[in-house]
Parts: structure tokens; C-alpha cells; sequence
């Protein structure tokens, strides 16, 4: 039931689906912070002053992240679990790798 | 002699301009990673995998500050204790305030 | 089946029981670590060496809770999922949070 | 002026010892926090409970070493940057290290 593809006529089966829209206006913002630090760093600007720009997109980085995980924990996870078997433990063991870079990014 | 603002005629004084070109390519692959995220969402992508760019990206952003903040010390900071006095107070408060949102973040 | 307080005879329901004594080893050597950075600081150790012992026992920490968060999944979550219901989105919903605290933390 | 090993008679020159009360009293309660952790874990504590305590505890280890960080740039590098020479250099090249350690662990 679950795909790891891209699949128009399936995707609904992905959690984040639901709000896809509200994620890309973020990933949108997260872009143009990147945009705006690159232009910091053409005009010479104080060096403070764009570390906390980083600041801020690393945290709304982050809280996508943490966002698709949960969505992902609920639909492709919970998905897994109760169709059973090794697909389940493969699913669990892929999001615990996937929480771990989190943590030690 | 360390200014906040950018002002061509002495931006040699920020820590970070020689290598500024370095730091305009870096931003511009994490714009680029940005956009890449935006698109895997809009294609569905499986989330782990768009997880793993987010953390690649994070890592990106925090080397990024890292290296920023290691140039202001050796010269912002380096250049106000020289001078010494209250500035140089201050330079140090604003850098160990840079740091703790940088680990919080 | 699966419980929130301790009661020995069905500890075996939590998902970390079966690793009890190494994670029981872990927190030993955590507890040495943190007496440790106490007589460092005690002794006057160079801050920078107190600094590295501090980022060892927060990276001894950050496993401790990934190893938990993976048994935890494997094993509460999976089995709240398995038996269906509104119980098993609670279990993610608080799964999740957990997650967000260790990745800002 | 600066030393790296404990010498109580010049000990006043490390940065933290204005505060080392405050930072003993700090250590002791971490050390208290994993004693606790482990007396979960002995206990079947709940795993999310468990995860809490330790989220709690990588905050306060952090909030010392931002604490420790500060006094360091306030102290030691500022003493070496006065000195002057390749000292001062090596010093800011050991606390970007350190910093970077932070950020990752």
C-alpha cells in the first residue's frame, strides 16, 4: 500500500500529501532565507547579523523535518505495522536511522 | 576599525571577506539544496529520503557558521581586545550569544 | 498490554527490557562522566579539556535516547498500532514530541 | 600567564573560577539527574519519561559549557589576544574546535 516513488496516482499514500501546500510555501521561505544570507555575505554584512539568519533557517529546517517525520511516523509507519511482517521492522529501523542524523546534524 | 555596517571602502575588516567567494558558493549549493527539497515535496518524494537531504543541508548551514564565527573571532573579536576596553566586552558577549543559538538551534 | 509505571511483572511490555543491563552500564558510565567534569572544574582543569568531556557525555546522552526511542518505537508504538484505535495516535503524537525535544535540545 | 594544567596557586587565571561554586552546584545536579536516569531505566520507568529526563539533562550540560565558553573567550583568549603573537591564534583556532564539537554533539 505504501510506495517509496513518486506516484501521481498514488501519492495520496505519502502523510505529508495533506499538507503538501503549507510545506512548500516553507521550503519557498527557507529558500529565500538562503538567498538572503548569500546577499549578506556579497554586502560585507556584520558577521553577527547573518549567524543569526542561520540560526533561523536551521530551526525552520528542522521543524519541517520534524513535521514530515511525524506525518511520516503516522501514515507510511502505522501503514507498515499493520500489514505486518519484516516491512514493518525495515520501515521502524529506516525512521530511527532517519531521527538519528536529526538529532546529530 | 571594525565597523557592523557594509561599507566597501573598509569591508576588509570583516573577518570573512577572504574568503568571500568560497562562502557565495556554499550559499549558493544550499540555495540549491533548498530548491531540491522544494521540489522532491512537490513530486512526492518518499520522506526519508527528503529527510536525509534536510539534514545534509543542516550540516551545510552549520559549517557555514562555524567557519563565519572561527573568521570573527580571529579578527572582530582578535581586533576590539587589541583595542580594548568596554568594546571588546561587548564583541565577546554578542559572539558567546551567537554560539548558544547556534548549539540551541 | 502495555503500561506507563513501573510493575515488575510485566516490565518485559517495555520495549527497553531486553537491553536493560546495558543501558543500566551506559548511565553508570554517564554518571562517572558528569562526577568527573565535577572534579575537573574542582581541580581547575583547562576549560577547553572540561569543554570536550561535556560534548562526550551529550553524545553519550544523544545515543542513550536514540537506542530508547528505537526500542520504544519498535515496541510500544508498534504494539498501540497494532491494536488500533485512538490510543496508537497518541502514542505517535507523543512519540513525536519526544523526538522534537532531543533535536532542540 | 595562561596555563592549561591545575596549579592552585595561579588558578585565578582560568576564566570559570569566579563562578566555580555556581558550577560545582551545577555538575552535582547533572550527576543527580543521571543517577536518576539509571534508577528509571532499573525501574521500567516509561520510555517517553526516560527520553524527558534526558533532554533535561543535554540542556543543562549545554547551559555549562555555554557558561564555560564565555568565560573562556572572556579570560583565556582575551589574555592571549593581549599577549599577542601566534598564542593568540592558537588559542581562537582551539575554541572554534571546541564550539564546533558543541554544535555536532
Amino acid at each position: 500500500m505504501t510506495t517509496q516513488g513518486p506516484d501521481p496516482s498514488i501519492s495520496a499514500t505519502h502523510g505529508y500529501i495533506s499538507d503538501k501546500d503549507r510545506y512548500l510555501a516553507r521550503l519557498k521561505r527557507i529558500e529565500g532565507q538562503a538567498r538572503g544570507i548569500h546577499r549578506m555575505i556579497d554586502e560585507d554584512t556584520y558577521c553577527i547579523d547573518i549567524l543569526t539568519q542561520i540560526s533561523a533557517i536551521t530551526s525552520a529546517l528542522n521543524n519541517v523535518a520534524l513535521g514530515l517525520l511525524d506525518d511520516h511516523l503516522s501514515h507510511c509507519v502505522t501503514g507498515a505495522v499493520q500489514d505486518g511482517g519484516a516491512e514493518a521492522e525495515a520501515k521502524i529501523k529506516e525512521a530511527s536511522d532517519a531521527i538519528a542524523r536529526l538529532v546529530k546534524s
